[in-house]
């Protein structure tokens, strides 16, 4: 087992992992399980309780073993991750903030502040407006003051992450017809599940778009960018599944209501945005996958096509790490005054 | 070897190809071999003199031997396919239709009306404007009577016949803010030469733009755009590079002059179109590369969005086959008036 | 749709599929509507019970729906290709050789001679133990002879098919310590119902062994050796699964009774041995799975380690054509008397 | 930046990478970045001098520009890191060490311990005996106390290392038969300069033996198996190409002199003997790259084959890791008394 290295006297939470068994659960278990603040607590499983990781996953060197849920237990932490589906996650959260315990929760349950988008987007009605409403949308560059103190951490969804962060400097100046986002994604983003999808010979050496009109991830895309442009912009997402295990790049295109100002401007004015962002590299060539694969990075690079009058910007992530389970864990130490890249600036 | 069958009687034309060792001489080499009215002339090549095919390309059952290129051999035969890069290939295709020789050029050395083109976009000046005005864009599906008698075909790119059949039904259709055309391509398109960029370890896993703005085959893209609707449309492309041998997928956007019509009509818009096109398939799924690779097929899906008022188009082919040597063996068929997909129902 | 031309007067057999929807039945749908002598009978499935060929594998242009399995419908054809599990088969051979249908099984439940194999490698009792001794071992290049007579053919395994084929000439060289057999294969060899195996994040980029002692392809392996040589060859042989679609490598390392002879000798003898096999081609360099991939095609080269005084054999095949459906149809070819190679030039 | 900690009072040595913008020459970059207790001195190239690492390799976060080599600089470190080709290693070797600097020279220039064995396998004449004699080979498993006072380490070639960890334990048990090795290497282990046999469409989706007989690294393992077994074992080793970026599989067979003893009996003979390797696991389940790749462990598991009358052993390793750059800081960790994992901990 690779051993972490603690100086005497650190301050150490403990932090439990709902759901551990999944991908995002996986590499949660990885971060935390070398985290210089963080000893893990309950690692809970509806599949493979009493089973150890490394028999789950081979290539992680942590010596624990996965038990069933219990509030109790999973809540017993000082902060809970929560690694479920849908429509299956709120709940638990609400169980676990009872409990007295903080909650990261990867799941879209608590994303959309309006109650009525998850009847709309996801298919249920959401009976806790009252969480809704107290749940902070875990973007750390955007929200790092209210994560700081947050009960709930709605931790944004992989391509809305991807497709966010890479609007941002520039809400102001999308004109009105909004923006295409094209994003594609590697396999592990659509999750551990086996389904025909996901078979090894459906994806090896073949590329489509899939969900490819409303997407559920349209509406975080949506909220985010109004938020913090104060205009509902239109957002035309289409998702593509990419011949590769993990990362996003998402290809985006506005026109700029300030016309052409040349690469250069546009790079400045995203660096200076992006100035006290750990995790945010704004760079001149087109970012490829292979960049931020298994780190918690986004990379950026914007483009102006002048002859069509154009901006394309190019963002790319790892859709297990900064689209989930390193953002998580970068929310986590916001909400507890750790340092924001404790324990991710490793490999995962 | 595979061995043709081929019945008494039957008009045998001969065909040439110059280039014959990349990737697009191979699948015209696998093609020709076996299509029932063609017997193979001279394979031509700079680096393989004297060497069988399948010393070459070991998966090819085709017992002929490469040699050195001259006019005389090569432009004896009926039809010649030539396969060098652009700013090379130009004074071959002329020395061949010296010969007397009908020629089907595989680069870009007559695909653009404007003999300025080649200046602005390929970088070289264009000493044969007569034959650049003579020269038939090899698009089957728009320009098949010239085709029919033409000297010299100008084959189109790989991006542009998807791009191009992706759109020609909607043409009237598209708004003034012109067309986004977001392409996906395998690394055959790339070429045979080894170099940094196709290397396995910087493909595999991998995702990535390159050539994010002013690539040459917008050149191309505008002409036919324009020639079809009659208006200078803004092209807006954008190629990348899938981890995968073969196959484009292009996703395009635009925002309709007609509004919403919904799905079924653009389906339906889109048939009438293509109903005498033997090649191309309209589809209601999006489509996967694995639906067209190793085949002369494009097949297109049409979806609204409507919440962000545009269409979107899906269209793969394989960029070997349909988006260069089925296209010209395709080509070839309508010059000599055999049957459009003679040669082309089998896989290559 | 890619429709048949056929000369009239042909014969014309009917050919039915159980189980059509797995690879196997999706290969042998795509040979057979295209094969020259044969006209498609019923496609049965027990998942797809309506739908049409296309809506379930989009790549393939066949205008054809799935029906449920009956002795009737299915056993109305000349011949049926059964492609059902091991253990789940055998019943069904039964039922349609009694319907007067001759039958090409796909599983392993008539592939042993010996019916106590059954229960030793498959865990299961064979009750008809008539019809396991009436069955031939459907591999065209040693059985053809009784193949063109039989009943009921016991298509042979895919790993089999590459090993027996790559060592068949040499049969009475291995010395008495056996053979080892180090096979890898692409991931379509699993079959396609999902499982944790067989996700993509599973098996891209990755590689590892299987079933790596004791697998049950042994059991055919040895008896085919067995009947080549008449000496009981022990068979270490240990599969490994590839990050690729399709294909099969078998390396194979023997110590040879007779010493050195050279390669050119062994590759002599190996010719000889094969002069009348349409589908089997012995080369000089050492084969990979892309010269076979989507072919009836096991091709071989031999190669001799004098230093370590070992014999080395290389052997490749498509499992899901030649090591399937391929030799099922080539198998089928010789029990009508249609020449061998029909149907089975063109890739699939 | 990722930015190392480094308490204060830490003794630091600098380690210079002569040939630092090859595959191996990344990875050395990566690892001695982040080093505890190392700080990079010259880095050097021919291809790339003046430009920045992250210019050659954006996925690293290195900030430092390549400089042209010459004993001076690259000589002025504690440590000199090697990656040059053979042949072309040896006279650099040569400066580095007459300018007072320790070396770990990655290429095999001084693996042989006979000097005829470059000119027999490397086909050169090597002209410096004296160094060839005094440099140890790197295998800290076994050579531990040597490394720690050697001038110069020869680092071990991939494949050997694969193979070496995976039969020594089992040395004295090997049957003189000897053994056969049949290993699968990713493609980074070719090397980061471009060919035919690099290029992405050569790879993907394929798999291929090559340098099937006499491959250099033969020699290596013979060496190495002699002298932990004081007997001239046979070595029949078989390289494999497999599309993916990193990792070795070695399976490899060989007859026990002791007979058949059971999988735990070789489970726990390997765990004694390794019970004091950092680096090297012994596991129950065959492994896979997976379980290895971007790290510097080995993990080895032996299985029976008692009906062939065999043993198995399955060892895994990241070429890139453990089979080149890993194992050389671990060589240096161990010549300069630092913990032998220091640096190794984190993926690469």
């Amino acid at each position: 087992m690779l051993e972490r290295q603690r100086a005497k006297g650190t301050i150490v939470i403990t932090a439990s992992i709902v759901g551990a068994t999944g991908y995002t659960g996986a590499v949660l278990t990885d971060i935390l399980a070398e985290h210089p603040e963080v000893q893990l607590g309950a690692l809970t499983t509806k599949s493979y309780v009493g089973k150890s990781v490394s028999s789950v996953f081979p290539h992680l060197r942590v010596d624990r073993k996965y038990q069933e849920f219990s509030p109790d237990s999973a809540g017993a932490a000082d902060v809970a991750f929560v690694c479920y589906p849908h429509a299956e996650a709120y709940a638990v959260v609400a169980q676990l903030v009872d409990k007295g315990c903080r909650v990261v929760d990867l799941s879209a349950d608590y994303r959309l502040k309006d109650p009525a988008g998850y009847e709309k987007w996801y298919g249920f009605a959401h009976p806790r407006a009252d969480l809704v409403e107290e749940a902070v949308f875990g973007l750390p560059e955007v929200y790092r003051a209210q994560i700081a103190t947050a009960r709930i951490i709605a931790n944004p969804g992989c391509y809305p992450t991807s497709m966010i962060l890479g609007l941002l400097p520039a809400v102001d100046d999308i004109g009105d017809g909004g923006v295409i986002v094209d994003s594609k994604s590697g396999v592990s983003g659509a999750g551990r599940t086996p389904n025909d999808k996901v078979h090894f010979c459906a994806v090896h050496d073949n590329f489509k778009a899939y969900g490819e009109v409303g997407h559920r991830h349209t509406a975080e895309m949506m909220q985010e960018l109004a938020a913090a442009s104060g205009r509902a912009l239109p957002v035309s997402f289409t998702p593509h599944l990419l011949p590769v295990d993990r990362g996003i790049l998402s290809t985006m295109y506005f026109k700029p209501k300030c016309g052409m100002i040349g690469n250069a401007a546009w790079t400045q004015k995203y660096r200076d945005y992006y100035k006290d962002a750990t995790f945010v590299e704004v760079v001149e060539s087109v970012p490829s996958l292979a960049e931020v694969q298994n780190t918690n990075f986004c990379r950026i690079a914007v483009k102006e096509d002048s002859a069509a009058g154009l901006v394309k910007v190019f963002s790319v992530i790892d859709n297990l790490v900064k689209g989930a389970s390193g953002q998580a864990v970068q929310n986590m130490n916001v909400m507890f005054g750790f340092a924001e890249d404790a324990g991710l600036r490793r490999k995962v």
